[in-house]
């Protein structure tokens, strides 16, 4: 391939790195777990952005600021919120430096902080602290305020945009008079999440709530996207939870209802982060690089020009620009790569990598034809099509390719749901096939424990259309009444 | 009033936190120095993010992320840099927490990270770090790439907006492989920030470059807007630095030019913070509230219904549906507020506490009339308008507004430069008026150090249309070749 990327088969995980080390995506940095997202890679997360921030703002969202430390006497005041959280985390000692007479830069230990300050890993402590003061009465509910911002999680093993010491995320925090408006509002959220999955990134997710043992640290319910990888692998695409009153209650966050009574105020919280990026990249891409969708990918169409003579290239010039012209009016972004530095097979192969999903080359001969050459990049095929009427066979290919990659991915998902009646079975499935596996179950956290460390396999999920079924839990043999869906999972 | 805003006359000071507050701009945190932005001010934030980024992006550069923290022997490889930033930062020395077996957070001291970390307080360190990596040959450049983001520099005394020790801003890092190039960029940065202050801020601006003891600590040159405030103090609104190959060189970024030989690279950056929202509001509002350019305002129109009946009210429903379909039409923002919990008299005074620049008022009497009431918040006239070609003339009147809004500031500000021959006439002006001080000055740092301590006025900048003129110092009576601008700042 001359392109340096492992194939999936050889081996999954180098694949995925190189890939996102080839395609510019992002890099490690000098700092252990942090990373560089580079301008390819942070052009499609502020695709990302821009198409949920819309929806957030649609639902009557608004966006706010909090401060990005946190005084570490907050993470005591949440019980099960410390456990989840409070453990690796970048902590501040000190706020100055100086200068040791010989050049070096040492911190000043006559500076030290009265009180240790947390580097944000979630913003709840921080967000109701603050709320207790926007909030007094139901007229002042719901509040609806969603934050983008980085956060900070010390993790010990990182993975480019999949687990990494610093992340981009959005976190929504929402307060309410009655936990019905909360556990609506989390609902909502999922359901944005949910079509933002499957419309934009062409990712199809199923939809859930986690089991006790899988849920958010302080949440009494939260609900999951699940999505599924081509190594069979899951990955959960975005969470939102109903926090109850568990955080007015820590922070002391009352509102005067309309009765007159002082009541705690009920919350939610949801967030998706740059790990949307990695789910993009392992969902669609192939051995010869990214596969984008098209309602993602910061450049839809590449034009290529191939030519000979000054003259040549002026002809290809003045259609492309006419074309150009067309297709940005239509919204569609379209690169030119007319350099004259690289051969059009090298640019082939570069945006073949970068995941462009359509290719327009034109030749000298293509101009006296009428004609150009067009590929697409989801399916690997070329076509020689007419000059006339290209722009809205453009447009019309976009919208087929984004649903063609949606429904591969979905044909791979559906044929990765299993399911099984013994333990047995289970760890076959996971072993030679991967995917979800769906079972029956005991309810309980301790065979969850068991199944993770004998398989490596978690509960994904309770999915939304659960069908309650009497059945016999096979792990244990206890009663259980319905099907919940194990995988492994990143 | 009854709004609980101190006047200007009163205390400037008091005022703009007054404003600040109860604008639902921003407040303080639980952290010291520390801001919530809330979700108003942010709606201004993300109007002059959206509109920068569109700029930088049609003059060629892209975004991208690099990490919040900066490894603290970074600080000591660019000498001049290291004095001007490595000061007040906050320091990262532990990447744990855990419980103390009675609920409570502690540090964990056996997580210590082997060296400490600095949380960014600017990233040209971690950046030309990463650039390294990226550059090879004259074929890799320039790299043109923006970050937005959150940094901290740990101030000691802090005003919202205008200096916190956490803010929000971008900073763009350029790579050259010419000297000329890189000014060039530099130039062009600055002419972006001021044609951004002048027609979206509405805030006319002196562009300049900064004396040798005002430059950005690693720069060669400092371009700055300097913009006038209402009390007479300045305010640094952008600067954009020639970098040099300072930090090319403490990195060891080189290039291999056309010709073959290995260069160091040529660096710029730029940018811009969230102090701006602190300029937007100290150079127009008044002691009635916010006055908001239209081009920033979140809210462009609000409509307030006067009814009671519910007739009334379904006929003054189905007016304002109709203009508001038309005005969106056009990309106006329209609010209606018909909240039956608050009276017109209480509405309007929050709308204009809030900076809302045209009001509309209806009652029943102008239906009868085919009229509206119409408010404009910077004049603070009423006029009785036909409904007639309502759409039309609002948006004819924001354009208006916009221009009376910067023509007002750019006639305040011009009446604020002040040319003097004497330092008595200097301390006179300074006192007494306010402003930007004109005059000839020997060009040393130690005078600037002398006459900052006498008087708190600091050289702002040497003006971009400087003239070559001939005079005397007036503090040492040394030779001077030309006049530059002194004023107390913020």
């Amino acid at each position: 391939m001359g392109k340096g990327i492992t194939s999936r088969s050889e081996d999954y995980s180098q694949w995925y790195n190189d890939l996102v080390i080839k395609a510019d995506l992002a890099e490690y940095s000098a700092v252990r777990g942090c990373m560089v997202i580079k301008p390819y890679g942070y052009a499609i997360w502020e695709r990302m952005q821009a198409i949920l921030d819309k929806r957030f703002k649609e639902t009557g969202h608004s966006n706010a600021y909090f401060p990005l430390f946190i005084p570490k006497s907050f993470f005591s005041k949440e019980a099960s919120h410390v456990d989840g959280f409070a453990t690796e985390c970048a902590v501040v000692t000190h706020y100055r430096l100086k200068n040791d007479g010989n050049g070096n830069i040492i911190v000043d230990e006559d500076a030290k902080l009265e009180e240790e300050l947390i580097v944000r890993p979630t913003s709840e402590t921080i967000i109701w602290n603050t709320y207790r003061g926007w909030i007094e009465s139901y007229r002042d509910l719901p509040i609806l305020v969603n934050q983008w911002a980085n956060v900070v999680r010390w993790e010990m093993r990182t993975r480019l945009f999949l687990r990494t010491a610093e992340f981009l995320w959005q976190e929504g925090h929402t307060a309410h008079a009655t936990s019905e408006e909360a556990v609506a509002e989390a609902q909502q959220m999922l359901d944005v999440y949910s079509e933002f999955a499957e419309k934009t990134l062409a990712v199809p997710v199923i939809r859930g709530r986690k089991t006790e043992s899988e849920r958010f640290a302080g949440a009494l319910d939260t609900y999951t996207i699940e999505a599924l990888m081509q190594d069979g692998k899951a990955l959960q695409a975005g969470t939102s939870h109903f926090l109850g009153q568990n955080f007015a209650k820590a922070f002391d966050v009352k509102f005067t209802s309309k009765e007159g009574k002082q009541e705690h105020v009920w919350a939610t919280s949801w967030g998706v982060s740059t790990r949307l990026m990695g789910a993009l990249i392992m969902a669609h891409s192939d051995d010869q690089g990214l596969v984008l969708p098209p309602k993602l990918a910061p450049i839809q169409v590449v034009v290529v020009p191939i030519f000979k003579t000054d003259e040549e290239k002026a002809n290809i010039d003045a259609f492309v620009d006419k074309l150009n012209t067309e297709l940005k009016a239509q919204g569609i972004s379209v690169k030119y790569d007319d350099r004259d530095t690289q051969r059009p097979g090298f640019k082939f192969a570069e945006w073949e990598l970068k995941g462009v999903p359509l290719r327009v080359a034109i030749g000298a001969r293509d101009m006296q034809n009428g004609t150009v050459e067009l590929a697409r990049r989801d399916t690997q095929t070329k076509d020689t099509v007419e000059q006339a009427g290209l722009g809205a066979r453009i447009v019309a290919l976009l919208d087929e390719i984004q649903d063609n990659i949606f429904t591969k991915a979905l044909n791979f998902r559906d044929s990765h749901i299993t399911e099984v009646n013994s333990y047995e079975e289970f760890k076959h499935v996971l072993e030679n096939k991967g995917g979800f596996v769906s079972c029956h179950w005991d309810g309980t956290p301790e065979t969850e424990k068991r199944v993770k460390e004998e398989t490596k396999a978690t509960s994904r999920c309770i999915p939304l259309d659960f069908k309650e079924e009497e059945g016999v839990c096979i792990f244990t043999g206890k009663p259980s009444k319905g099907r919940v869906l194990f995988a492994k999972a990143y």
